[in-house]
């Protein structure tokens, strides 16, 4: 377009001089979004050349920079020996996500070229879901023994001060024999005693875990509960296989949110860059649309049925989308509210009748403040006031049905164990569509004589 | 609806006969989001009766376990003094955030009533914007001077432990004799050396800092590439007027999240929920939906228009809202993806041409693929195939349309500063239907010999 030239084009310079020191160097000077905004751009084999280019440690800072769908088809497409040597320098908690999101016969692959001990952290996790205690703990904490003496642990700090420098010490866990949680130490109550002491006398005994098995609501609620930064988390026998931290558990809900928010737009099967190939991507939004084209045309038969009707008042045909479009958008309001409340706890699926009770009030009250400024925009257009009573009343009348649908959608589909947030817009607007369709048409077959040639 | 006594109304009952350690003591053996259910089903009398007789501590407990909008409501609901009482047990990001969502005119009150340093220290927090690091960082840091030694901040934590055990102490900061950010310790390096030591020959100088005025995706990326629990905030003369803990920012993103959401599915000026008033719930959803029914009255003109056309070939009535409605769900599509590009920084706001170039593929295919669909159920239906020349073709037109459309919104909304979540939607569904109901009733009129009675 001009003659500024992208760091993207910039970079693929470069890269094709192999000069491996300034491509470390360039990389290292762009933000976290600017390497994902980067390296999205440039063409697979340059993107490939890029990581062979860097160092195994480089190269797992910019897996860990750019988004983890894309990291995921980045390793799928290197070589086993290559993605192990990369992924092992990643954070066991980004590593199992990034695994997490690589079909199962690459991750596989990867693992077996992994450092064995490695390769079986990460299998440990990787069995458990994603969400739950056990999948978004890590491994980087700091045990000690019951036994030891505070002379022990400051001694392993010393010796260990490179490795510890990107571990979260806030806690030092200690664990019995049996490797089972006994205590824990923060930091400053090493400060003060004698350094022979013990630290079996000097821990804090019984502090709060979390089972391995806990699910993201609990987590969420644990960390409103208890002000704290991590907690250990512990399997069925109490021995202990990580920590959580709260800043992973707002990370967690952060892309709980992302998720819902891609899939109520119709984006489904994972996150959608432009940067993906074009079949893929136009394939995965096809899928969502034909379930909507057909969902489309059983609404439509509405109109197909009451076809003489429409013919007999062909001005109704301007007021159909408006009708059935206006209703949608009441409805969705109420899911939205519906989903909002449900994730805070504030609704349970099972109080279907408190939330149409609540819903009810509300889609009275709209329906005939939209119905009556429908109506009288139809009255005054035509000069026909049965057509503002037909197109007024269907408007308030699928307003009604709509917030109160709208509202329970969410509550029932959960209990259903479905996603509210892939099935709800194109059932309710199905609905909605077809209810609208039939008032309208209905309403107006009722009074028709009145409304006839209009 | 059956014999079981629903928390809520046991705790009413408590209130009730004023029992206020079985009242605190029933709060305390919730989990956060059912004290939030709970409180939120309350009576407001019955609410304010509760606080009265919780301790303002108890009472700060209940109000950090929900949501701020409902905080805010309730606490403009007490008197000032209560108020105060209360709200100064909150941590100091807590409180701004419930103050910051009252009006001004009881914030001021509230803040009148409140210990002179604490409601100063909220008076500078509130000036901040809500999402930058002034409005996200917490007060409660420790803090020494350059001169002093390991020994005095060993007294000094040995003096405060109580007051210190709520605090996130990760760092100490030192600062000079003009409170500017001098240095960083962390508690291990006080292990170590002797305890006469003085903290500037100690501690790591000129640490990574973040202004005041950063914005939220600033301390995104920040903490993206620095893997730290914490960061000191400097105003412009580099004194430390805080810290920001990558836990919160986290919390930020989804809160934004969350904010996104809501304005998409139409529900605007704040969040909503059932257990506010009737008037107040049904006004703001009505607030957008009288927007958007001007929008559809705007978009129906055009087939008012084209009302002979339609006449004559009556069944186009049945596929006017399916080629606008399926055109919509394409460009929500490429919305939401555009959405999430910006927010990841994958794409800027100046792209047009780039995201035009890449939607407009994935609208050619989607279009074709989709028009062919629609176009042979037009054909088969009614045996004419002008008539799925007519509907198929809109649909491929108008799904190009939608989808180049919906990619360039969000960064066109962008740059003019306007909300993306907020304007995309209606803006994008008005546009979609005139052309889909322009691309229809042209397209048919023609061919109109062709369509003419079906």
């Amino acid at each position: 377009m001009n003659d500024f030239i992208q760091p993207w084009e910039q970079l693929a310079g470069l890269i094709k001089e192999k000069d491996s020191v300034r491509v470390a160097q360039f990389i290292n000077d762009l933000s976290p979004s600017e390497t994902a905004r980067v390296i999205s751009r440039l063409a697979n084999d340059d993107q490939m050349l890029l990581f062979s280019l860097l160092s195994p440690g480089d190269a797992a800072d910019v897996i860990e920079d750019i988004p983890e769908a894309q990291a995921a088809d980045l390793v799928e497409d290197m070589s086993s020996e290559e993605a192990a040597a990369i992924l092992e320098e990643l954070p066991s908690d980004h590593l199992v996500d990034v695994l997490g999101e690589m079909d199962g016969k690459s991750t596989r692959a990867v693992l077996a070229k992994m450092d064995l001990e490695d390769a079986n952290e990460a299998r440990m996790f990787l069995e458990y879901a994603k969400d739950c205690a056990g999948g978004l703990m890590i491994s980087e904490f700091l045990v000690y023994k019951t036994h030891q003496t505070i002379q022990d642990v400051l001694d392993d700090l010393q010796a260990n001060r490179e490795k510890y420098i990107d571990y979260h010490v806030l806690y030092f866990y200690v664990v019995d024999q049996d490797e089972r949680l006994a205590g824990v130490l923060r930091m400053h109550d090493l400060l003060f005693p004698s350094r022979n002491t013990i630290l079996s006398t000097l821990m804090i005994p019984s502090p709060l875990t979390i089972p391995h098995k806990a699910s993201l609501r609990e987590l969420e609620n644990f960390f409103d509960e208890n002000h704290l930064f991590g907690v250990p988390v512990v399997d069925d026998d109490h021995r202990m296989v990580g920590v959580i931290l709260s800043g992973d558990v707002e990370g967690a809900l952060s892309k709980r949110k992302t998720k819902t928010f891609l899939r109520i737009s119709g984006i489904i099967g994972g996150e959608e860059f432009r940067t993906m190939p074009l079949l893929s991507r136009s394939g995965r939004r096809l899928a969502w649309l034909s379930m909507n084209i057909v969902l489309n045309i059983i609404a439509a038969s509405v109109i197909a049925l009451h076809q003489e009707t429409l013919a007999a008042a062909i001005t109704l045909a301007v007021f159909l989308p408006m009708v059935s479009d206006m209703s949608g958008c009441s409805g969705n309001q109420a899911v939205a509210v519906s989903m909002r409340e449900l994730s805070l706890g504030l609704v349970r699926p099972g109080e279907l009748f408190w939330v149409l009770a609540k819903e009810a009030r509300v889609g009275i009250l709209n329906g005939l403040v939209l119905g009556v400024l429908l109506g009288m925009v139809a009255f005054v257009w035509k000069g026909n006031p049965w057509l503002g009573f037909v197109v007024g009343g269907a408007l308030a009348a699928n307003t009604l049905v709509s917030v109160m649908l709208g509202g329970m959608l969410p509550l029932l589909l959960k209990r259903l164990k479905l996603d509210p947030a892939l099935v709800s817009s194109p059932l309710l607007t199905t609905v909605t569509d077809m209810c609208g369709f039939f008032f309208v048409l209905s309403f107006a077959a009722a009074l028709m004589p009145k409304l006839a040639g209009i």
